[in-house]
């Protein structure tokens, strides 16, 4: 496991990346078509996104339940745009206990079906809502290409299902999710992002609006990095959910749902990893600092034991590398592989003036302090690894967004650059299959409605400033 | 939601179950054979069990990770009485993306031959050891009667997955597991049971020996609550996982995996219920106190609101129902049914006095309180209900296990009592078939290994002490 073993990411971004995955030991290749093992340094960094996502839904009275894997396909027909979306992925199962089913179950894609059963059945009365539900769990969507984290036949994410008795109140919801995952997003993950509309024809199938966050990752390439959609009444027509409202009248619920997935992770990898490997936010990081002795003489196991525990104490999540079968220099490339971000050097000088030297995974740059305020300074680094990465991000994000006033505007911009290209546009499904087909960017999102300028394709008066770009 | 809905318990478990389920808003039925919809209320209990046990494994080492939901039928086959255990029971996928696969796709029944090929594959040297991996996932096995949380067709669990060098070493992780479990059942469960070794009959498909812990529920059925397995080298030798040894000698790996799942909900159910629903330990309630107004006077609600808030500060997780279209004894009798450990009644004389009601559930006793130590004694009074649900737990357990000396007293016992029957017995995998055919009743574990005796069936020498019951 070194870093020389990592191609330049510039210049071959998608093997860097696939190299990093196994290097680092974040995942490994499943036996069965696109699906992929997820090993407990992966594993890790999703607990810590589950968590800090889990306090802000619960936060907003939203509770965890958990619906059955399996739907019958006759739910899925219900809602006919919903089905012709999901129809081409679907993995299905036929036989159970040793005898074929008489009705075929899909294993979920999403569960917008699903959970509307329940809703029907849960919701009489106005003193019935809102509902708001969300489950963590695996789901199944059959891709043709696949590729570690990004794009995985099974993948796990959380999906939010909620209703409400107004589309106000929907919204509201549908706009929280949305913030939260920004907020997510910036916080936690380091990488800023555009928050935006998607067009009619990148909207979720069955919804009337999605909402979305694109991050621009350094490669040029564009990643959806979650999505929230006001359903409308769209599924409570298909499942007949209706309320009693205060005058005894029956109405369609109003619904929302919103996803987060695994794929996260693929971005959180591509955004910040550089030649020698991941470069990991703290708060993400399932190691934040991992304390490499110079020499294994006595004097210095004792003084990093000592380090690491007075460390840990402190919350901060530490750990030392003793073994013996390992050089100093070999044991510094497997640790900045694996990004951890701080990197703690205790050698004789170290352990002669009681002093421990820092190395931050992002710049290289070296701390020497004091053992006696070790926790407040490594943490006062942390903090600061943790906003440079984001700053980086918005660095590259802006860098990555250029205006076209004109569709030749945009081929060469993505010919020469990829990015986000900044156009005036009305939103017009043919037009954008087109330039899909012509350039492989789509648009990402709305990011302005009341502006005034000119259709980049057209020519005709537009509104609306949207993203375009190629994407994972 | 009433509990005159509710039939007497005693009278009748099952349908008491069932109904105790749906009033409490546990659990829904979902839409294909023996699935099931975990609600809020019980998905929430499952995240408190989740994080018990979770903290437990961590602390020995233990990673979480997450393996594919989809396993070749091919591996299944490699472990002959693995697969001839779990054929009967396997979902199958068929096709996915629109098309046949090539190879039929198991859904996991269980995890150890998807695991196994990843540690043949990541284990080389006596330093990769040990490897102690976990998962919280959902699994599937196809039944013919199904019973919500204790026999579901899918279920959530945690499966871990081991390999260490030595069998000495494998075994202390299986004790380690089986220990946490008796743990996590005794301390927030409020469950006791009995710990010991399987029979041959009853071992785990694939294991050398399989321990478990059995808790006697109020019907005198026994519920496996757990297994931990020590695996030998079976799949080891299966999928070839080897490590080069200290003195280069290559050897098979020793392994174990054990597991937990939703399926103990329904014990919790059963074993604390009572005829007026569902009695919740406070360690393991997603409520633990619930403040009821009498009346609903802008000065009572005040109240209200500040009790809540003065619990909910000292961590106490606390709700208050201020519906204004139920009455007051409807909304104790609800709260009652969802076994809710503490109910606060606030009425004209708690507001004067500055005090508060508080209504244990499981033995209805009731305490008058100062407001100004109200935590300490919620506190107090949580601590108590959860010892004496632990206390009652084994009284149960006791007062239902019976000694027989031969076949005869123990189809007595059965007919009479049902509860564990227990017996001298050189364990037998044709006399056991022949007993569970004729009682129902199999062995649940053998508690005492060296003991001197006569076996009950064969009347010939035995020096083990076994537990036979019928079960769920």
């Amino acid at each position: 496991m070194t870093k020389n073993l990592l191609p330049n990411k510039t210049d071959d971004p998608s093997e860097w990346y696939i190299r990093v995955i196994q290097l680092a030991e974040l995942a490994d290749y499943g036996p069965s078509k696109g699906t992929m093992i997820m090993r407990p340094y992966s594993y890790a960094i999703w607990e810590y996104i589950q968590k800090a996502f889990d306090n802000m839904i619960k936060e907003y009275g939203v509770e965890n339940a958990y619906f059955p894997l399996f739907i019958p396909m006759s739910y899925l027909e219900r809602e006919a745009s919903h089905v012709e979306g999901f129809a081409p992925e679907l993995a299905v199962v036929t036989h159970g206990g040793g005898q074929k089913l008489e009705e075929a179950l899909v294993v979920r894609p999403t569960s917008e079906t699903i959970i509307n059963a329940s809703f029907t059945k849960w919701v009489q009365s106005h003193r019935d809502l809102p509902i708001m539900l969300n489950q963590w769990c695996n789901a199944v969507r059959w891709e043709k290409r696949t590729l570690p984290f990004l794009r995985t036949s099974e993948f796990l994410w959380q999906e939010g299902h909620t209703v409400h008795a107004t589309h106000e109140e929907a919204i509201s919801m549908q706009r929280y999710a949305l913030d939260s995952y920004a907020k997510l997003y910036r916080e936690y993950f380091a990488l800023d992002g555009y928050i935006g509309r998607k067009s009619k024809l990148e909207t979720f199938a069955g919804a009337d609006e999605t909402l979305t966050y694109e991050t621009m990752l350094p490669s040029g390439k564009a990643l959806q990095s979650c999505t929230s959609h006001d359903l409308g009444q769209n599924f409570a027509k298909a499942f007949d959910t209706q309320f009693q409202d205060e005058n005894g009248d029956n109405q369609y619920v109003w619904q929302t749902s919103w996803g987060l997935s695994t794929r996260s992770i693929g971005g959180l990898i591509m955004g910040h990893g550089d030649n020698n490997g991941l470069v990991l936010p703290p708060r993400l990081a399932p190691t934040q600092v991992v304390i490499v002795p110079i020499n294994l003489k006595e004097t210095t196991r004792e003084y990093v034991k000592t380090l690491e525990k007075q460390m840990r104490t402190a919350g901060i999540r530490t750990k030392s590398d003793m073994r013996d079968d390992e050089r100093f220099g070999y044991k510094l490339n497997k640790w900045e592989v694996k990004g951890v971000p701080l990197i703690v050097k205790v050698g004789d000088n170290e352990v002669a003036a009681n002093k421990a030297t820092i190395k931050r995974r992002d710049n290289s740059q070296e701390t020497i302090v004091d053992l006696a305020n070790v926790e407040s300074e490594v943490r006062q680094l942390l903090e600061n690894v943790q906003s440079s990465l984001l700053a980086n991000s918005r660095r590259v994000r802006d860098e990555n967004t250029r205006e076209a006033s004109n569709y030749e505007e945009m081929k060469q911009i993505l010919a020469d650059h990829k990015g986000f290209v900044k156009v005036y546009w009305n939103d017009n499904p043919k037009i954008e299959a087109k330039i899909k087909e012509e350039t492989k960017a789509v648009s990402r999102c709305c990011i302005e409605e009341n502006a005034q300028g000119t259709d980049f394709y057209t020519g005709e008066p537009a509104s609306e400033i949207w993203l375009f770009a190629q994407s994972y």
